[in-house]
């Protein structure tokens, strides 16, 4: 039996002693890994400096290096964010429905962990904590797999928490860890089906892809976000400017940005130059088609691939569109199903947008960078989903779970 | 671009169409299609006879044949069940929560289609008519790819359906139909993800582990039950014997149908002989391990394959245990999460089987034959999903819907 087969069979025990932890039993031992963390800071910090050191041999740029290093209050952070999950509502046990049936059957739908929820991510050692800490709350056991870059320090955050079960009520066997960043290693994580229930990878465009295409294990899809403004013939400019400004500029790298603007043929000649205006406060690039480089002539033209790009950079797509409908159609051609919004002033083209667009989160009159577990009031988040299938948007802890039916009868037989 | 993809592409057309159609429009559309059927009984039956030709001179067993066979009554009952659908509550449209954050943000999580639903299945032709229902009256557009043997019905029925819609709001395109009922369309099917939202297979173990094997659209796994009835030292051993009797062998070439029997020690000597005698009635073959067999000596001497096998048969496998946890251990290693029940007249007992047994229905005192949609209340169902992504249990028309956040501002950005 091969390493990852021991930590899944290891995993499914530890999720089976979690359906009968109790909501205190769970939050006691998250508060004994929050303190594990302050304690053990020392440790992680000396594991962390192996992989800065070797992420230095290696060349890797500043902004990234900067995402790998940890610091005593980053490591405070990341305890911080486990004592926060320790207090939000326990999303498991909870009766979702309740019937009883003419034949005197009593139906009850209730809320019930998943089961092994694996994770891959990549970038960020805080992650290992938020998801650990998320899936535990939530009654998953959990299988980390983070990336060669940060293995020290994943692997000493890890085994921190690991150390830190020990004295609770809940099997250290909750949280597994894979040693092993190979290709391979994730593949065969993958197509662990015994023993994973569910699959989140976290990371860039090409790992989402890689988990698509190898998962044979329930996934849910995360992250790639291709989210479009449309500026309404009705929009309140002012508005639409500093909504473009917030959603494009106030943090490229993170899949709630925006990456595309339409805009009205009635009001692009008055719109187009103002948002230009704004944007280039930060040097933002546009990529627009004919009719928005007539009004603009300085900005590149686009090419089709550009309106199918989330760029994560100071760079935006830009079109002008005949229509609400046209809007739409464009949206509906490229949009990864993230996050899309319409500024207007019209109701009635609002309430058609909402409706028409086929994305997790859509918006009248906001930043689209509001599609976040903690913006929508669920405390935290594992990952934004993008697919339809399981929950949409800002995977919380109630996103967590599943459900079963309990039922109880005297006896009923069917005929 | 190949037969597939412009089926997607007018599917995903199809789709945003539904997106915006009535409950009203939806209900005529059924109606429309449940007359079609009636009116052109003739000419699916006449289809239906090449089907049955062909099988015959492939020496089809009767048992096959007869569900491959339609008749005047099936077809009726296939346009009544239309009917029936029509008559369901719309699941899409709900609003699932509505919140006002500190900033004044309304978020409003509204339950919306999943899009297009690819269903591949096997056996009878009236899942045609069954899966297209349900997918219309909840919003999604449907590709359907049923086996070779029923080609020429299955293809009579998808036509008559599609042209029912020409006289609605719905466009045909909502109506997907595969005529290649080769491997490869069923393996392109599954990884046609720039179309397909989610793929459900209605079929045998076979379908389902190619499915999950092949599959790169996200797919709810159904049907595969190897489910439990343990019967507990404090069971009335009447009733146990009757929901036994009623889940082995009121039907077993279902899901739902009961095929391992675990007996608490307790009450072996008495339980075992009263369940043998009540199964031998229907000449169901019991495997035993040694101590059911120690009991029982004229029974079958079970291998371990037999604890993890779902007959879809007369015949069962019984093992004794010595306590609830060593039940609870057994069912944990070797179910398939389908549906698995005990009989016992101790709460405490029922409590905990209730809570730790990790499968989409667990019965108490009842026969695990109701894990069904319309046993459920859920009016009809498109198959039962054994897996914890999404849903579990029977798929009704409120598991065929997604959600989305729809958010209004009045110029909200993120700092």
């Amino acid at each position: 039996m091969n390493t990852l087969e021991t930590l899944g069979q290891a995993a499914k025990q530890g999720a089976r002693a979690l359906l009968t932890a109790t909501t205190e039993q769970k939050n006691e031992a998250l508060l004994a890994i929050a303190k594990a963390l302050s304690e053990n800071c020392d440790y992680i910090l000396e594991e962390n400096e192996k992989d800065l050191e070797a992420a230095r041999q290696n060349g890797m740029a500043t902004s990234m290096l900067d995402r790998l290093a940890l610091s005593k209050e980053r490591i405070e952070g990341m305890a911080q964010g486990v004592k926060e999950v320790s207090e939000l509502p326990d999303p498991v046990g909870k009766v979702l429905s309740d019937t009883v049936r003419p034949n005197g059957l009593h139906i009850q739908k209730v809320s019930v962990p998943l089961g092994v929820i694996a994770v891959i991510f990549e970038a960020r050692p805080n992650v290992t904590s938020d998801a650990a800490s998320l899936c535990l709350k939530s009654g998953n056991a959990v299988i980390l797999r983070g990336g060669k870059e940060a293995i020290h320090s994943n692997k000493a955050i890890a085994s921190v928490m690991q150390k830190a079960l020990e004295g609770t009520a809940l099997p250290s066997a909750c949280i597994g860890f894979v040693e092993d960043t190979s290709r391979e290693s994730a593949n065969a994580l993958m197509r662990l089906n015994e023993y994973v229930d569910v699959l989140i990878p976290r990371g860039g465009r090409n790992l989402i892809r890689a988990t698509v295409e190898n998962a044979t294990v329930p996934v849910i899809e995360t992250g790639v976000g291709n989210c479009h403004i449309y500026v309404d013939k009705d929009a309140n400019l002012e508005m639409a400017r500093d909504i473009v400004f917030n959603a494009k500029t106030s943090r490229v790298s993170v899949c709630n940005a925006a990456e595309s603007l339409l805009v009205h043929k009635d009001i692009a000649e008055k719109a187009l130059p103002m948002l230009y205006e704004a944007l280039k406060e930060k040097d933002v690039i546009l990529y627009g088609d004919a009719r928005a480089k007539a009004i603009l002539p300085q900005i590149e033209a686009a090419t089709k691939a550009d309106f199918a790009t989330e760029y994560l950079d100071y760079k935006m797509s830009v079109a002008i569109v005949d229509s609400l409908d046209e809007a739409i159609s464009h949206i509906y051609k490229y949009s990864t199903g993230h996050s899309d919004c319409i500024v207007t002033d019209n109701d009635a083209a609002a309430k058609r947008f909402l409706q028409e667009v086929d994305s997790a989160a859509v918006y009248h009159n906001a930043s689209t960078r509001f599609t976040d577990g903690g913006c929508f009031g669920f405390g935290a988040e594992i990952g934004i989903s993008t697919q339809k299938l399981h929950a949409r948007g800002p995977l919380g802890l109630p996103q967590l779970t599943s459900f079963k039916y309990q039922i109880s009868g005297n006896g009923q037989r069917r005929v």
